[in-house]
């Protein structure tokens, strides 16, 4: 139950270093979150119409090898663990033709309404959040929740 | 009637090219629009909260000379052209040290409500024009380049 | 002779007026210049590595609809005029399921080495200019050089 | 031996949820970064200079409380440990106006020369070591934490 982006790195992506800025790898992280969300039946453009939202808690990234300019990325998302009123997605970064993981990372965030009250999402969107719920009921038989 | 926008080049500005991406300069100009607002007695929050917004039209940048990592940048700013529908601004980018201009630039915006529709700030917000009108008197006398 | 882009718009991209953000879309365009040089048979990254570098001298943007996240959008990118001392791409911007341009722009780059000296490409890299040149013509036939 | 850097929120930096995006804060870290080595009495870019790179190994982000446009922002930043080898930053995030923290992280770092080589900074560049290490020493004597 992994979802996976495509992307081609950006020439403004890149730091004077030569090689792709640190805080670009957690806006590729989003970009896989809006895909496995769509996998999951829904965009998370509608999810923000309906009144729920994700602000991050956490971000957590250890970086493992360089990305550099046109290198294809590839971004594997997941979810770690899921409750009422959080989510945590992991990420696996690779390029292509380098078999190894060049980052990897985490982000933990909860669910709020449009006024960024906390919502126990089961109750406030039971919809939204079997939709989920089913979607990665695999994932959490493994997880706490 | 000019405002002065003291920067310093952050290591994400620069790409692997050594110097500041062109990207940056229409932020640094964005920056000195949100200081030249102030000068004139409110904020640009302020005028979001009325109901006042700014999109961008048109934006034009000109590149003389590189800016680098830790660079002191100055970023003149100021009104080339107002009416009650569109405001131009205009931009100089000094970096210190160096006495020629190493950047310039012009941004054109259309007054619009929070529903995006073309408003008359004269009618709609007589307070906010009559504001920044008065201010920029001076430069208005010499109308347009 | 116009080299396609399609791009997601990524929420990062956005801002508090719910739009994409006005210093986004030279970042589009510079995605659309890759692909552009990728299509004439080569890599911007293999230029840079033969000490062929294209900084900008000016932007032109016009903005005529925005971009919401998560639209799909297309970048057309073709050359305006190119010359063995200059070059300037020209770009349209579309979103799918809206039929109207929703943005054009524009930019000027120098060929230089890499000390950042301007070179006559024609002499300094012919191999690289006759590449583009040829793949260029027709667009050339009605345009200055 | 803690810095302190003041930064203003740009309009750039918020998103379609009205506050500022989660990217931003790792990029507003290596501002603080770069006045903490300042005031080490070098400067990040003299390092690079004399073939000392500083890429990232780790990042860590909490989120508490939201950043608003132009809200007037302080990154305190510090050393939280140092070796040879690698050196770890901590970082608090303020905001005027509001008494507690907005947002906390560290970042970790390698040593290594302009090869990406890692390298030995005490042996390497022995002046560099002893300016940073003398600076710091009384956050080291506390140890990790």
């Amino acid at each position: 139950m992994v979802s996976e982006t495509n992307l081609i790195v950006r020439y403004q992506e890149t730091d004077q270093m030569g090689i792709v800025h640190h805080s670009v790898y957690p806006i590729w992280f989003e970009c896989g979150r809006t895909d496995l969300i769509k996998c999951a039946g829904m965009t998370y453009s509608q999810m923000e119409k309906e009144g729920v939202f994700l602000p991050l808690i956490e971000l957590k990234c250890r970086y493992f090898y360089p990305a550099n300019y046109e290198d294809e990325i590839v971004v594997k998302t997941g979810v770690l663990e899921m409750s009422p009123s959080r989510i945590i997605f992991k990420y696996s970064v690779y390029k292509k033709g380098f078999e190894k993981e060049i980052a990897s990372g985490q982000t933990e965030h909860a669910w709020v309404n449009d006024k960024f009250k906390p919502v126990n999402l089961k109750k406030y969107r039971p919809e939204i959040y079997m939709k989920i719920k089913k979607y990665f009921k695999e994932d959490e038989s493994n997880g706490k929740e």
